[in-house]
């Protein structure tokens, strides 16, 4: 007998070797940020916090930016990854289109958090730094920044938010295995941190104010830089080989894409996935490029474009952004990954184009979707992926009814083995 | 450049497709299964709690068994797994010996169990089963069995010790999320578990009380069978995909090993790996196939051959082994899939014809590689894994200072992030 593959590897040497660059093929430029007084942002004004490589990165009109050897060599680690065939939630959804998932979770980090850390470590150490300083809310970009920063021999401070700390222990455990220091924040490090426990000592924490820390720290120390995982242009940059890989294994398969959908936090994986099948779209094929959001943090389908904060303490330059406000407070759930008030710049231009679309999943449906992922394909999405699982198949369910099955690919972000609490108390 | 690639991959079609049974090849003959009065056991005593297949493949002398096309099938969701030259491991200990490691961990448990897990609960829905009980210490037996059932389907009921289930409650969640019904044991479904509550009702339960437990259950019911995850000659047989698959891996990269190394708790994941090389060994070809056991459970190093009782509760048939006793108890060690008093009857065997060899390590040496293991290769190793990977590195070492460089394979039998509270509390 021949033995079903269900997945379309890539070898090695058919990995990425370049990042590619949407802010040249966008059909609306994207506007520059701006200082609080609605200057435009003078480039060196970032260099405070990030090294030279990644604001060339942030600003750059060049369509491929060489990947360096050396992020080549620790993307090899468990790139390229594997586009899989879900055989198992097809039938269990008892649909006939095709379903296929990017599995970014089998990376370092179980996320495709991994992908712009690991650069951003590189850049930095090739600047000299010594020491980064970031935040992490869910805990999956604190545990991918703590693992490259290993991995290129810098040290690391995370400011982790303090509730989640609390819920998420083990993700302490882990950055602390790889050598980084995690603080709860607000903490007495920062004069953001000690100004927020004077005023309330038993404070929860915020990933605003988190980020406040981490950037107080990288503005404060030359040996220093802060690192973000997601909204920028950089970090979208660092994330286009999901895109690029996808495109090659489609072409392997022979297949054609219907939809292609992932969650929408950030932006940095989404636009991951998408920015790379932009010329395509742009030269006429026809596929949908969907952002899965939850209903909790509806930036893209409710939020307003315009300029705004990047974080509540606004401290960041202001973006050209859909937002819900620098105030806005998501509830509390699962998904912390997705609770973000604002949108990535580049994901913002795209949808205002209508290259885009955008659409929303309550924790619900995401929950059903990911026990169904979980009982047909023994995989446990993290509750991020789910919301992008969770658009798939209503969409695939949806191509089912008008007797039009197609080509549904979404990218499984990340694993949840570290979110066993969200199937927990998950709604049933 | 030509990107590094630190694995070797075998195509599915390479996938072993038959199972090795060493019975026929042992030296010394096994001796038969007893019965409590020194009587040989016969076969179909068996027959309440197991299924004809399994039975077949517990006394055969058929050297090769054919793997059917569903295990097959099941099997290639994520077999073969690739073997793995830890690069990164190298450089942290400083060593030119070339050291791999056969990455069990990626399988839908995290775990080798689901490789034996799948073939009994095929054989069990064959055989017109329509329940599975059985029990679980550390988890990792419950998650696999949990998920062949659900592959299968079939009903489960896992009997977790209670301590266990409240050390590691997100087990508990993963076999719920794949329908599996778990229970804390001692539970009120068995009288030796209704017995043992009204002993002492705050008691925190024990693996061989669970066995009891799991054992009642399917003997008193006919839907119902009972399912073991290591010692039995069939469970190994089962394993033998590992050893199999390392050897067309070692093949594939020109490599003649020194050294092949495995945990050893009920003896499944090192007969998995060791029984294929027996062949080899016996023809003269010259390498180490050694056991790494737990200081604080060293049945190999410095237990008793004889026969001896499975379990605490002396409800199972005695098998020729090497024991510590049936009362033994052995600590709380991390490694909760290595505290067992027995050992397989096919490794003891082998160990008494002189054909392997067996050292202890203890924990704060499987503590101290795990974390240099994490932080060089960026995986976490379960606690049980630990000890094949401190064992490799002290025999890596000790090459290095004899100046004869060498090449060194261990199984990475599962990953540790479900495990991180031994990461916690470990020894630092």
């Amino acid at each position: 007998m021949t033995i079903t593959d269900n997945s379309i590897y890539l070898p090695k040497d058919e990995m990425p070797r370049n990042w590619y660059n949407v802010l040249p093929q966008l059909p609306t430029p994207l506007g520059p940020y701006h200082t609080p007084d609605g200057q435009e942002l003078p480039p060196e004004a970032l260099a405070a916090i990030f090294p030279p490589g990644l604001i060339e990165q942030e600003l750059s009109d060049r369509l491929w930016h060489p990947i360096p050897e050396p992020v080549l060599e620790a993307l090899a680690l468990w790139r390229p990854t594997p586009l899989v065939r879900a055989f198992g939630l097809e039938k269990a959804l008892g649909v006939t289109s095709r379903i296929y998932y990017k599995n970014e979770s089998i990376s370092p980090s179980g996320s495709h958090k991994s992908n712009t850390a690991m650069a951003q470590a590189y850049y930095n150490k090739q600047a000299g730094l010594k020491r980064l300083a970031t935040e992490t809310g869910a805990g999956q970009w604190g545990t991918a920044l703590s693992i490259a920063a290993r991995h290129f021999g810098l040290d690391i401070r995370v400011y982790m938010v303090r509730v989640s700390l609390d819920q998420k222990p083990y993700r302490r455990v882990i950055m602390n295995l790889m050598g980084a220091e995690v603080l709860a924040s607000p903490s007495q490090m920062t004069k953001a941190g000690r100004a927020a426990l004077a005023a309330d000592p038993d404070t929860p924490g915020s990933l605003g104010l988190a980020i406040s820390e981490a950037v107080e720290e990288a503005a404060g120390r030359p040996d220093t830089n802060y690192s973000l995982g997601s909204v920028l242009n950089h970090v979208l940059l660092h994330q286009t080989v999901i895109g690029q890989e996808v495109i090659k294994q489609l072409a392997l398969a022979d297949e054609k894409p219907d939809y292609l959908i992932a969650c929408h936090g950030g932006g940095s994986n989404f636009g991951g996935l998408a920015t790379p099948f932009i010329p395509a779209l742009l030269e006429g094929q026809k596929f949908k490029l969907l952002a899965a959001e939850p209903a909790a943090c509806p930036t893209l389908t409710t939020g307003t474009f315009g300029y705004d904060y990047g974080d509540t303490a606004r401290l960041t330059p202001l973006m050209p952004m859909y937002s819900l406000g620098p105030d806005f407070q998501p509830p509390a759930i699962h998904a912390g990954g997705l609770r973000y008030h604002g949108a990535s710049p580049i994901v913002s231009n795209l949808l205002k184009s209508g290259l885009i679309g955008a659409e929303t999943v309550d924790s619900a449906e995401a929950y059903k979707y990911a026990r169904i992922m979980a009982q047909s394909e023994y995989i446990i999405p993290a509750p991020e992926s789910s919301h992008a699982l969770a658009l798939t198949c209503r969409k695939a369910l949806e191509l089912e009814q008008q007797g039009q099955p197609g080509v549904l690919v979404f990218v499984l972000s990340g694993h949840g083995l570290l979110d066993l609490s969200a199937y927990e108390k998950a709604p049933d």
